[in-house]
């Protein structure tokens, strides 16, 4: 098919839908080895044998009285059994926050060797996540509660390995780098310090329940926070094994607390907690909630809509029609970067040489911006587009794309104070800490000073 | 007075206050110069001959129907007339605002002369205030609406100066700097931007004049934003005069939009033309208001309680009895910054040794973290201080205070996601941009290759 | 003339020279002014009011014996006197060299008022520069030494004025930024500072007379250091002048040194004095020879030969065609950055695309490596041209040109640890201060510490 | 034993000289795994089965005909058998640098995924060197040719381990770091860049066979270089392995060349490849020549002076005696950063208080400059000696060291324009990359632009 047919043949696939729950895997029947800190065994979750899923609050995995039982998607058989907190259970929780103080578990002036605690802990998940028999089981237990190919769900636990190898050995502290200015006199210098918050939040959606919770809750770790964690209850099962394989590295188990609950509960949390900073990723709606709920104590990541316009060098190209099918429909469970909307030069038809600036008042208007992708290798077309929007993760070139969101790179949206990045550690820093000066003023008090006469 | 006395006596002036009016200055009578963009003299406003505030938008100095009157603070005559816009009046300023979009006025890829232009401009107005005659008259101006002495007047139109000298020629652009890291493959490159908000708006209160609103001002233009600026009404007479200097140096007149309002006004106009983020200066409880009404797309500085606690190294110092002095009441204006709570060592009474931790936890329970002081040379007890508080400025050693907030170092608010910072350039990037990371991915597209085969 | 004839007409034009000495200027008589720090007038030297050019040491400006008589390059006369150090005379220099200790005349933990000092000079000097009689007399003085238009001359003196806008107020003690990461244990910081040289040199060409000296001087100055400077002696009026400007700013007499002094003289001086740190920019013998002499202890900008290469998707444009003209004949003085070598792709002729391989391994084997221009907005072909060179300062895109070295951005060579760089924040802290790590350990040591049994 | 007495039996001790060569080690013969990577049992090298090294050119493990016979240390008897380059066998290294052209094996702009190639090598090495079995391999091979204990030896393994964890993943690209700043009109932007040089050598001594070489090595395969790399023949053999350790997790075996020969065959080598850069680590002497030799194109890590100064808070403390002690005498393979002189305050007896002037202008004097130590809690005692300093890698504080080079912060000499560094982020950037400076200049060229009229 040329690449011409293949554009025409993509706006004709522009009504259907055809994402393909393709389960298929490798097979690691090789590795007969149990998984030492796994509660659960990917292949044999059933309505047979359902999976528990627990809480975890001030170092104790803790089960409820109120059971909230999730359908397998394959069958609609109940499969796996999420011990939920009620607001009666709430108070464990709050205590656990208010435990930890402002200042943090650590900062540069407390336990520093937490920092590389946490570097060891990291080290040696990443690595645990390199091995077959543990990525594998990852990737199954997402495809379990998730509608994603095999390489997909792999693809999410790879992601997570490579943001756990960005932050071994010393990078933790590295986080924590300040910086210093000499003074007005002898003795006076200025210091600006990454601070953490506390005790703070963490709310993650269903779509990719692994790689948003681990990037997200190790980034308020490495700060010094202690974070509340609650991820979706549909697919909560992967975080909770995950954090029996951090515990296992040698994460203290009072460092993280992990509740699952309606939203409903996590809101009076939230609200009886205070805690000093909450990310929220998910729907706008919950999201400008949440933001007045808690005073605007909170970073963001919302739902996109994210755009693709294609510049007037694009013409017949195989690649750019592949690319756009897979942003479009392939990658069903990217559903905050999916592209949602398509503009094509004259070329094909959308939009005349003229109508550019009518393209990017129409980009100007939009709500939600997180990616977005400037298909061309005209510089200049690219230049007009990117100067002129504001999308958080923009792809710009001839392979640009608007799914993928790598750990080496910032992604977030734009154009919001309350909006939050991931993985990178620009991401962490704005998202974890806050800026502190220290201002050192030691003298010596200059020779015969002596107190000013009032006047 | 020796310094143990000086320190009893500081004890027994905490539930006085003595702050001087002295409202002395020196003689600039040699500079007869007018000021050409001066519509005031300093000196000769009175009663009989008031001084008119008006308003600015979309390039015009307006006047409203609507006159709110400040009395003289010496004898209480109406010497101020401002005119204020009311619920009905607020239109042309909403419309100016949304005839800046979100990508703002410029932006790396946009209008990068501006950058220059804001280096030129701020090159000038530095200058402007160093003139002796240019900064006389600012000072007595300041005076004229705050209980300030001459010196301490004089003090806000130097930082101002400096901070201006910190943003001359290319200094505005640097602020725009970008990183970049390489890719996946050849031709991919990641990099992440400081972007403008677009239309914002900056609200700051009446403690310092010129000082806070010129700074934000200042930072918010520098990335790229179209700010809309309201100052107290008693004190907005000294920032209308800087944006005519402002403008005489250059600055474009539909730049920035300046309103004078009631806060019911202000509010209708936020809920009505939604800016993209608003900075706000002032008290905590219209912060937490606008927190709620503007979703939290805010970033704030409001009042601190700001603790000093002397080591136990400090024994019988004049000099530390005099800055202790000075921080509680001869810095009448700085309300945000000033010593609220003094903790002193048990060498002259409130603490003793095994306390510390005590006094830790109760600065812990405070609720705003601005500024403090740890006035020690010790640096063990230094380490546990700072290691167990979070408030946003602390001074450490000796000479430690908690006022003065120069240009040269962040002064904020930590602990809070909300929290601004003011005049540096990591306080300008915070508070005026957000993180945009643009990827291209420019290929080659990998010789020989083909469009997968679905699977 | 089309661009395509442009081109053809600058190929035929490759072995001419057509500089013209455009000794043109506008009119500043309006500026009857003297200037006190000036002992010339630009108009009035001559052969029979000849200049003269003295030295200063240790805070005195010297005359020796020993006159050199340089020639005015439009009619002959001998118009400037230049007072020369020979052999016998350099003791002074070395002593006074000697005077500054390696940790400099000030660092983070001495004497940081300096830092603020220099700021101030720095602003003081960027408004005398902005003043047009002030730049009016630069650039005659330029003019009379060396073979530029009143714009070029005027450029290198506005390029001088904005440098130094670059570092007015706080600027100059933010070049001395450090930085610090947590330690293993309670108490440990590890601090990255920037660290003076102590007595250094500058050795500076003919062809910038202003800028070069100017950019190099006060960046040495700013990071602490204190510079011995000597300017070639056909130009070295220029920068005598500004010296006495600079004093006027408030620049202590004894923070720089100038000599003026044959090559041989200056060799044994260098041999004598051992400055930790020697700027030398000139022709690459000289260059190597004294990287031999000095033991490497040298920063160079050497001679460039400087290829610009035109890409496939250039064709007859105007615009390309007049700036390959400007940066081969109309930039007389700028030798270091003249375009050397001019590649076009087979549009016109020179080569074709399979031999891009080729000119790039033309462009490997080179020796200079200061500046490049590849004239293309094809970003595949930009990024293989790029990728497979290393030219210092390297212009890509439709507007890129050889010559032009503004103080916005880097301008040096590349490929060479000895490598110098001028004018930009990065380029004076790599040459101008060294890292040094200071690394905090104050404890508390461990409770219960006691001393190790030998093993 | 108290402090005093510490102290004073520190000062008897003065002149012995009592380095235990403590050959203990852990039993690790649960590890019956052998090594597929290693090509030596490090406890069964003896004279009757003589280790062999070999060399490393052009992708291939080579011998030559010349022998060198290390003696063990032990008993005398020749245990590894080296195969030397003479002046005859160089050529093939001469190639194998001259086949890396000067911008490297990649660069920003070129095979961007070698980054990723050497994240995921140092990640796999780094995990190597955690397993007992390899970390043992390791400490016991240096003990066999290095007066160390096996805890020292050890501690040199676990450096490299640390060191190698910091750049796993994407820390390798996170080096090639750029930044960009907005140019002067629409489509024009300047990016800094950091370049490799190319082909480059380096040097390493007896001291640290493991830590030094590795730490240099990857530093400069990560910036892009290919390294030729030269290990004192007396310990080669312990980076020789570790080159097979490198290969085994995926280094391409023609990424680095490793020679064995005597300094003067060296020398001629470096004479006819002329390197663009070279690192050496060893003897000031012969560090002195090769910048001569090689016209500075050199770094520079040579032996120090290194001092500490006891502040006038040091009493009797058994923890400060302690640390002089091992500082002195204890680590006998750290020759660059043992403590070669020692004041203490008059507490004890060598300094009086008035008498601080006289030593810092005795420190001044010397001619090394790489570690110090100030060994106080005193923040105006230590501000007053780092200020009047220049040692490249100070330690202050009541814990503070002269020995110990940790992966997590700086350590070279300072002073000096061709100091090298080793190991940190900073380093690497400094010692193995150039500053390379892209303008981009693309346009649009402004409307109605016509070619300007000669003047």
């Amino acid at each position: 098919m040329s690449g011409s047919l293949a554009l025409r043949h993509l706006k004709n696939k522009c009504t259907q839908h055809a994402s393909s729950n393709c389960f298929s895997s490798f097979n690691f029947s090789r590795f007969a080895h149990s998984l030492p800190f796994a509660t659960v065994k990917a292949d044999e979750i059933s309505g047979s044998q359902p999976a528990e899923v627990l809480n975890l609050v001030q170092g104790n995995w803790t089960k409820s009285s109120n059971w909230n039982t999730i359908p397998d998607p394959l069958n609609g058989e109940p499969f796996i059994k999420v011990s939920e907190v009620d607001e009666k259970g709430i108070q464990p929780f709050v205590e656990s926050l208010s435990q930890c103080p402002k200042h943090g578990l650590h900062n540069p002036f407390k336990a520093p060797e937490r920092y590389l605690m946490l570097g060891d802990v990291t080290t040696k998940a990443a690595h645990r996540l390199s091995q077959p028999e543990v990525s594998d089981f990852f990737a199954k237990l997402i495809q379990r509660v998730s509608p994603k190919s095999y390489q997909q769900a792999f693809a999410e636990v790879y992601v997570t390995q490579k943001f756990l190898e960005n932050f071994c050995g010393d990078q933790v502290r590295f986080l924590a780098r300040s910086f210093a200015v000499p003074g007005n006199h002898l003795g006076q210098q200025s210091h600006g310090f990454r601070w953490p918050y506390g005790p703070v939040t963490i709310i993650t959606p269903f779509n990719f329940p692994l790689e948003i919770p681990v990037l997200q809750l190790m980034g308020a770790l490495y700060m010094g926070n202690k974070p509340l964690l609650k991820v979706d209850s549909k697919v909560c099962m992967v975080m909770e094994q995950m954090l029996r394989l951090l515990h296992e590295c040698g994460l203290p188990l009072t460092d993280v607390d992990f509740i699952n609950s309606d939203g409903k509960t996590m809101n009076k949390l939230l609200l009886e907690a205070k805690p000093r900073m909450t990310l929220f990723t998910g729907s706008s709606k919950i999201a400008e909630k949440l933001a007045v709920d808690l005073n605007g104590r909170i970073k963001l990541e919302d739902a996109g809509f994210d755009w693709k316009i294609l510049g007037p060098d694009v013409h017949e190209e195989d690649y750019v029609a592949w690319v756009c099918d897979q942003d479009a429909y392939a990658c069903s469970g990217q559903k905050c970067s999916a592209q949602s909307l398509l503009f094509m030069h004259e070329i094909i038809t959308e939009y005349k040489h003229n109508q550019l600036a009518m393209v990017l008042s129409v980009l100007e208007k939009m709500h939600a911006h997180l990616t977005a992708a400037v298909v061309s290798n005209d510089p200049l077309f690219v230049q007009e587009v990117i100067g002129n929007s504001v999308n958080g993760t923009t792809y710009a070139g001839l392979r640009a794309r608007t799914t993928g969101a790598p750990q080496n790179h910032w992604f977030g949206p734009a154009g919001d104070p309350r909006g939050a990045g991931i993985g990178t550690p620009a991401a962490i820093k704005l998202v974890w800490s806050c800026h502190r000066e220290v201002i050192y003023d030691i003298g010596p008090v200059p020779q015969n000073w002596a107190t000013p006469k009032p006047t």
